[in-house]
């Protein structure tokens, strides 16, 4: 076996892990302590119904033959991966993990109120008509590669954009929860947070690094400069999020006076969003850039959601579809033909064009999610519902949807002998 | 250094990964949380004594030459790896770690009432016993591999199987906790059991993966086929244990009311665990039935304990002895012989012998080791003794073992600065 | 892509993973519940700063050309990369992990009491004027490396004594908590520091067998010769870390009567500690040693600070600073010529030069690092200063610094539906 499909099969595993637990821990900990396993099922759910969805028929509709003028591609041709051999099958189980973590990254949008039976018919209609079609458009030869051929190496467009107009539509379309605005709906768990975002930064590396070994064929290149092209990338993913973890404490700080612990968690998310499509475009300079533009932008963007008055829970808007518009974007201003992509953006000489290509490859995002996420989304409203009641979402949407409760701890407030000697009685 | 060699690296840290921290997360969580940090300490205890005797002597018991008609192998002839050297020590690490996990996995059934000082001594005899011989019958050329060739890639037989009956037979030796059945045991920290059936997840792609790549070899294969039947090993793993959380969600629904957390964490244990002895010998098809099928199951079999009283605390029995027997015994109705593995079975047209194979070994696994366990937990009973006193049972058998709390939240349990100034006058 | 570069990526993503989440959970466990979050802040905010000055000036202090007799590197010789391609920049990224966690390690000594500005400024100071020496010294053939050979595979200088050393000289000049030996002060969520420790072992795969990768190379080493360093390395740091949990747990029993949950995640931590620096030296019976004498001798060195009198609160001096002297210094009398090094410590007849070589090592770590470390952190105490108010630090250095508090659980404590209704009227 060869060390390209040595890290791949790494780097897949990786990107599973990155939605169960990480992702799934990083909305936990932000959730409210009466929906932290709701918010988890969420993420655990969506690795299981989009996973079985992509084998039928994700991997055709992303990677057969266009149709439609290369807005989809041929649900049937690849069937059930019809056709394709063990050899193909890593591929497959990598590309899988993008259209799961993308569904689950939506949760977030609408934590503490949504029927876990809504949900699970979402999932597969919302890959088949938001994500399929935009990973064809954009990694599938389709019609954004072929007319507007924007660099977007791991899914600034596919992934983080296509999430965060879902995750604004979907807020918009099932509203608010009861007391928002009205009442602190603080995180109940910071260190689960932390460890999510630690995790997804760890796991990430599969996500960037990955798309661009999967991009990259051993027999096409000559190694050093594949190793070279890894290189480029790894490093960039680093230090755009470093940089995106200073840009927001330092918004923060200016902003709201301290730098909390939840910004440095969304810092890192922020940067490496920003840094997905732009892992193979950019310098190190550029990649710094990036990450810093990012997180700071998005420390601001978080805000808007109470000026505005809608309800994206744990900011998926704020995080997710304003990062990925700036990686997407900025590409177009700091991509470097020294990087692996070759491409001068505006500042590095390059004109014009790839800029372009980057606005015209968001903005098709950007209208193509809105729209189909607005009617699946209306579909369900009308038909079988979002919401659970109202009394179960204030009673808490754990012990309503799932009859259990996360915690169980009072036999062990203070921790000690002594505090346990005095449950005896109870037992 | 080949990708062979890298890729077994990093299976061989995953697998130990999966025992500390995944797996004493996994059950830690379910525990209650008096007990955590004993239930943890199980885990972690397991990996520093079994890892130790593993160098001694248990390389030597599973692979060296076979004594008795090939149920035992030779303890001395490789004692401490006598004659190997550092291009085996992989191989070897590799090995260790399933053991590891084997001998932690029981730990589950005995939860919260087994003193610490009997478990360190079980743990050495079990494996002794138990897992060296069960390992050399079937992956060491001993007794099931010369007269009932089943396929097990990564451990049904050996590991889950093996677990599952020592779980069994403990439990019922040591006997019940006070107050089973009668009040409520519920797990006390959910998120905890949540990041520990990610991490497992992500971990089990060393233990089916690594486990093909471990028998297969790069100067016999040629490197198609080899990545081949690392993808093919791959997904299986991923479609199984998703159909698993399914099938365990439905089941669950339909008895219950309601799919809980719990369940979506034991369906990827249950998945995972049926996979693991198929992962190279089914197609997708069969893959996703084994999951399905296994979760299902599993569902139902956790519900057992309490209408025969015996107190399998956190379902060693239910999930690992049902779902081992469930995928090896299914390889003999759907193993094709376009997998790896190359033996049709009952469903593929490949006739019964497959099935034979497959029951007879499970059979074998599950009177060695029932039979090996009680020797071993019988001789602890009535010597040693197994059990913490009824008051520190009762009061919490962290205090009284370890002399520890696992929490000590009293400064924040309303987590903001308003209480934190309340705890000013106790500091 | 080959094998060796395959690894060095993940090995990569393992060790800036091991700082966050890994040590963040680790210290942020062992931590009061109101300053959890500040000391999470310390290990995530030294990933972003570090990182940053690495690619600016830190690789450049570490492995250009030597200055001042060899014990500094030129700074601006390979600034900002300056010179280098893709092909260098997973070193770099993999080194830059190194001097990251190194920083963080410190931040256990001074728990609770730090601005977080005050950390900030001393990150950037403290890498430039101890560790770049450092590192240039020992691994960039600066001081020690040209006039004492010593062995020290992957840190025990460079990392361990370093942020050993620095941990002391900071819990001295920055004094103690308030209630220090007066008042418990417990880990508040042991569970939190077992899943540090687990991924801290995990991770430290990638430290050292990426060292061992990182100093070899595929041009000039035949395959089996590596692969037979990495598998050395591998079970090397698996039994000594064994060993060391083993030897924790026996002297705390001794010492205090019962064996913690705290011990054996220390003990891990004190192992991997050891076998640092010696990994590629030792033969397996020589790990073994090593492990236990460090784990046995930590677990006695932590109760130093209460007689003492000094508050090295997570016990950074007892476990790193010990532990890696234990490591560094055995290797003079457990090196063995079979093992990687090649080179014959005094247990195995090969003279007293390399214990020699190991000791002076040792000594110039630590006055190299005592003295830079006290410099800059008078520098900091008369400048800017280092604490929180004293009100700030009883009320919780959370709220203080960042505004937040970690747990927000009210709602679930007794984790059933009856409670979550009583949280209808809070609503």
């Amino acid at each position: 076996m060869d060390g390209y499909s040595a890290f791949m099969l790494v780097a897949t595993a990786w990107v599973l892990m990155m939605t169960a637990p990480a992702l799934a821990l990083f909305y936990g900990g932000m959730s409210r302590s009466k929906s932290v396993l709701n918010m988890m099922m969420m993420s655990y759910v969506s690795v299981a119904v989009v996973g079985i969805v992509y084998v039928l028929w994700g991997w055709s509709m992303s990677f057969s033959t266009g149709l439609a003028g290369g807005f989809f591609a041929d649900p049937f041709e690849l069937f059930f991966l019809d056709g394709l051999g063990g050899g193909d099958y890593v591929a497959v189980a990598f590309q899988m993990t993008f259209a799961i973590i993308t569904a689950a990254l939506i949760s977030g949008a609408v934590a503490d109120r949504v029927k876990l039976s809504s949900w699970v018919v979402f999932l597969p209609l919302w890959v088949t008509f938001s994500y399929f079609p935009i990973a064809h458009m954009v990694w599938g030869g389709g019609f954004i590669g072929e007319h507007f051929p924007a660099q977007d190496y791991a899914g600034g467009t596919v992934v983080h954009i296509n999430a965060g107009v879902a995750g604004l539509v979907l807020a918009l379309i099932i509203g608010r929860r009861i007391g928002f605005g009205k009442e602190p709906m603080k995180p109940h768990n910071l260190p689960l947070t932390m460890i999510g975002a630690g995790l997804l930064w760890f796991g990430w590396y599969g996500f960037n690094v990955g798309s661009i070994v999967f991009a990259g064929s051993t027999e096409e290149e000559i190694v050093a400069q594949f190793v070279s092209e890894t290189g480029v990338t790894f490093l960039n993913t680093t230090i755009a999020t470093m940089a995106a973890i200073i840009g927001w404490l330092v918004v923060e700080r200016l902003l709201h006076g301290k730098a909390t612990s939840l910004g440095a968690a969304s810092g890192i998310v922020a940067g490496l969003v920003a840094i997905t499509p732009a892992c193979g475009a950019v310098d190190l300079e550029g990649a710094i850039a990036i990450g810093a533009i990012s997180g700071a932008l998005c420390a601001w963007a978080v805000g808007l959601k109470f000026k505005l008055n809608f309800d994206d829970s744990l900011d998926v808007v704020g995080v997710h579809l304003v990062g990925g518009i700036v990686g997407t974007v900025l590409i177009g201003l700091f991509s470097s033909a020294n990087a692996p992509g070759g491409v001068d953006g505006l500042f590095y000489g390059g004109g014009i064009d790839s800029l372009v290509d980057q606005v015209m490859a968001a903005l098709i995002a950007i209208v193509w999610s809105g729209v189909m996420t607005a009617i699946v989304a209306l579909a369900i409203k009308y038909t079988i519902g979002w919401r659970v009641t109202d009394e179960a979402e204030v009673e808490g949407i754990d012990s309503d949807q799932h009859g259990e409760g996360a915690y169980d701890l009072h036999t062990s407030l203070s921790g000690g002998g002594s505090s346990l000697l005095a449950t005896k009685t109870e037992a």
